[in-house]
């Protein structure tokens, strides 16, 4: 019988990836269910329905709704949150850089490391010098990696990561998906994606 | 020490309104926190926005995944779903009804009664005769009770109690507020409006 496990989806722009990314690690293992980390591009899914950028920003009521709504979460979970500015910061740098990370091992790492410069010290990570001091803190070498990142390989690869999310009608971030076909938005459903994982395994 | 205490706000087109309102009441009774339901309309707050229809209907994609979710709710909870067409129904009545309801008392037992044959059954409740039925259930007589809906004064109550929602920054159903201005979005927040009313209650 296979192990378990979920996809996690996640966008380097979306403040609700950060508290996902910061979690999903521990309630999976105590789950004992396997994670996939898959980078994506929420920009084109969103461009593909007519939505020209963050709901968050169309929709300034719902952003300051978000806002309120990080605080308590990061609060409860001892995360800090601010907003970088301007918000959404460009992902696509970021989710490359996660690409060559994975191939290598540290790509977790990374994520969660840049989701905190990100939206614990409201860093700009759509540049590249903060994506270099993450590097740095890992004790990666920052223009290696980077030129690697802009490899035709990597750039195909997240474009097919993109159109993978978008055939799975994935439409938000972050989001969990099962081998048997499900679908699961929201870092609030996190449990629930876990315990169907757990549930169907085959 | 005022008991802690938060308000319900409900629409009868949501989908995830209906699943607050079936657990809200044994959820809040537990955490012996008391629940005032406000019954609201949706469709003025999203027109202010420039949002000329529920998000559901504008986005396909977003629509299928709110199906699907809900059915995995439902099913957890032992309860029936199914989307009434065309969706959503219109709630202006519904909601002026249960304003009816929620002065004499049964207003409560009303939205319950009416989610279920919206949502379980798929009835449209947009026409007076799926409410008209709904009434006769709980024992009422529906011609006095519509008639009184249609009063200036529960008319009014109505506009005012959507404007109230607006003011309160809530842009969607169900939305949960606390007594100290707090805002939460949805019914997967219910559980922290309860422990926050419950924390922070003076």
């Amino acid at each position: 019988m296979p192990a378990p496990s979920i996809d996690f989806w996640y966008d380097f722009a979306s403040t609700y990836s950060y508290v996902a990314a910061m979690r999903v690690t521990a309630m999976a293992e105590q789950a004992e269910v396997a994670v996939r980390w898959r980078p994506f591009l929420l920009g084109p899914i969103f461009q593909a329905q007519g939505i020209s950028n963050s709901p968050f920003v169309l929709f300034p009521v719902k952003g300051d709704y978000m806002v309120r709504d990080m605080q308590r979460l990061c609060d409860e979970r001892g995360l800090g949150f601010r907003l970088p500015e301007p918000f959404p910061q460009h992902s696509v740098l970021a989710a490359r850089v996660a690409l060559v990370g994975l191939d290598d091992g540290w790509g977790e790492d990374f994520s969660r490391a840049l989701y905190r410069i990100e939206f614990e010290q409201g860093m700009p990570i759509s540049e590249a010098a903060t994506i270099g001091s993450v590097l740095r803190g890992l004790g990666k070498a920052p223009d290696d990696v980077m030129q690697r990142s802009q490899d035709d390989a990597i750039k195909g690869r997240l474009r097919e990561q993109t159109a993978e999310a978008q055939a799975k009608k994935i439409f938000g971030a972050p989001s969990f998906t099962t081998a048997d076909g499900e679908l699961f938005w929201g870092n609030d459903r996190l449990e629930q994606a876990l315990a169907w994982a757990k549930r169907h395994a085959r």
